[in-house]
């Protein structure tokens, strides 16, 4: 947190906080009101040179109430139920320090001025809102320099946005769905840092938005009351590849993590599907997709690729360093001509002969994809100096 | 039966068969060799005006061996271990008739000659096998003028394709999975005749083959090898759909048809989805016409509609008579063009309009859907005087 400003001055502190992808998906809630899951799930969180959320928070007595938040310089509302439920936490733990320390300002009792910019397009169907509520916390937590752990707010992040509790942590992070009711044990666990395995790499294919498409509009929750296999997922399928996944990445065994990643995405998406009315979030681009990663899975004769889809159609493969030529090699043959190749990673990569095997897969991606994001594990939230709001208290642009 | 010529007679019979198309789906096999199903299944029996296969089966000592068949003018192999078992078990039971009376034509030890057609093309991909052994064997059972009644006829029917099994009956079909080892008693029962709920229609939309889609290999046992979801959907959630599907059809309780049948599909194609590699069969049309069904029930404030899809992307899509209008209405103004209106019943269905929630959908299936079929509830096999095999043992054009 640093001060500026004589009278009335004008506390301000920043974070960023990475986009996470989950390879075992959260989806239903046994807790709506308190973000409480049905099962576990685990991400990795991704770096933020690539994909992150900057904010900036700040507060100051010469704001006036209400609190607010700017997001790609758009006013957006903190009134909810659940950012309301962040920041109340967020000022109970400050205002327990300043009772303590009765010579600390009172930063518990002033306006908060937010302000919030993703470095990607929010269009692309991104998990931007774990980043997003990640930063919110991050930030507002430095400007309290509140002193609990990333796990401890957690538990708050959670309340704003199930998964962006996982971007608090970089690495390999899981959310333990826990026990309690209050659900002070449904909290992020680091399962891994990235330097225990540093080399994981994704590549995004973001699907075209231009083609209108069939929108679903259902939630996990209808999923919950009435799908007939989710419970079969949520008490059994998933506690099995938790365990499996945790075990892979401790032993840094590719193959293993791809399998549970793919089994797990297929069954998230299969209980969406099985919900009435059924919910659809791939298309034939994310099914081409699919079948371009089992292609060269088959090439390559051993598993260095996997799929794996959110709650939209955009693909995510993951696969290693080592392997990026046989991964990423076709479909930058095939999608050369999108956005999103010339960074550092994209530009080092070759362009691969397209197989015959997948003339018609990447005839499908073109037409279907939009633009691409190479990206690879990376590091939890990290504190900036660069602010959006200036030293007025001005959102700076 | 009927012989022609003399010295070395023609022995003919023919009948017609169903198409039928569940549903409650077959998906799985407890016993592959045996055919036995992993859950009962249930289906509609469609009118033979609209789809149907006629075959006429034939034998003669002036034929020389081997059996032969001829489907749509082109030569089928009969080698396959599943026809060769239903053609030996015919035999075999007449061959018992003609032990217990020597006066008999020893039928059983001549040269079978088939032939047989379909008055739909092959290539929409409607469930063409089950019609097919069907019609092969009630032609044969007539032409040995075999006693055995349907229910009977269908443990041999089950052997060349299952779901064959259901074609033998007219009207609404269960095929039970059976318990015995030997599969006695895995066959089809009649749940409701034709003239216990008449007023059942179908439209089926057929998707296009001029877009190369992505195909889709892997077969049923990867489902049931790989599919963590699929053990609850063959123990649960199936006798608890065949139950409530029983219900409906006894009380004519359209709404229960509809809810179960289109869970049913989802529910099929979430365990498909669930499979490792995940084999997609609905694609970005199949989607489209969810939507236009979830739509129509929508603005009727009730369900007068459902959808369902067997192993491929088209959809049908059961109503009753009553509310043709408002169900097919928008699919003739979106699709009046397509091939398949010209029968009595398309003709008969006016041009609604296109509701503005629709256009997408609508649009969609146009770019998609190749033709249309307007059919209902039919009966079973008929045995017809028109034959396809000439009185000189000549296949017929």
């Amino acid at each position: 947190m640093e001060a500026a400003g004589a009278e009335k001055p004008i506390y301000r502190a920043s974070t960023t906080a990475p986009v996470n992808i989950a390879v075992i998906k959260y989806w239903g809630k046994r807790d709506p009101k308190l973000n409480l899951p049905t099962n576990s799930s685990l991400s990795v969180s991704l770096d933020q040179a690539d994909l992150r959320t900057h904010t900036t928070a700040s507060c100051s007595s010469s704001y006036s109430s209400p609190d607010t938040l700017t997001l790609n310089s758009k006013p957006e509302s903190l009134e909810g139920a659940r950012p309301q439920a962040c920041l109340s936490s967020l000022r109970a733990l400050r205002s327990e320090l300043e009772e303590k320390d009765p010579s600390l300002p009172k930063l518990s009792t002033l306006p908060l001025r937010i302000v919030s910019s993703n470095n990607f397009p929010t269009a692309a169907g991104l998990a931007s809102s774990a980043a997003g509520f990640a930063a919110l916390i991050r930030a507002i937590a430095d400007l309290y320099e509140l002193p609990q752990d990333p796990t401890t707010l957690s538990l708050i992040a959670r309340q704003g946005s199930g998964s962006a509790c996982r971007s608090l942590l970089g690495g390999y992070v899981a959310w333990d769905h826990g026990t309690e009711a209050d659900g002070s044990d449904s909290k992020a666990r680091l399962v891994a840092p990235k330097s225990h395995w540093p080399s994981m790499r994704a590549l995004i294919l973001v699907a075209s938005h231009e083609k209108k498409d069939v929108s679903s509009t259902a939630g996990m929750q209808t999923t919950v009351q009435t799908s007939q296999l989710f419970k079969t997922r949520a008490e059994v399928v998933v506690p099995a590849a938790m365990e499996a996944m945790e075990k892979a990445i401790a032993e840094k065994d590719f193959e293993s993590f791809a399998k549970v990643t793919m089994r797990d995405s297929d069954s998230f998406h299969a209980t969406c599907l099985d919900t009435t009315p059924p919910i659809f979030y791939m298309n034939d681009t994310s099914r081409a997709a699919i079948r371009a990663v089992e292609n060269l899975n088959k090439r390559a004769g051993k598993i260095i690729a996997a799929y794996t889809f959110d709650a939209g159609p955009n693909a995510v493969i993951y696969y290693l360093h080592e392997n990026r030529e046989a991964v990423v090699g076709p479909f930058k043959r095939a999608l050369g001509e999108k956005e999103g190749w010339l960074g550092q990673q994209g530009a080092a990569i070759g362009y691969a002969e397209i197989a015959q095997e997948d003339e018609i897969v990447m005839a499908k991606l073109k037409s279907g994809v939009s633009r691409v994001i190479l990206t690879g594990v990376g590091e939890g939230p990290v504190s900036v100096q660069e602010h959006l709001v200036d030293e007025q208290g001005n959102p700076a642009d």
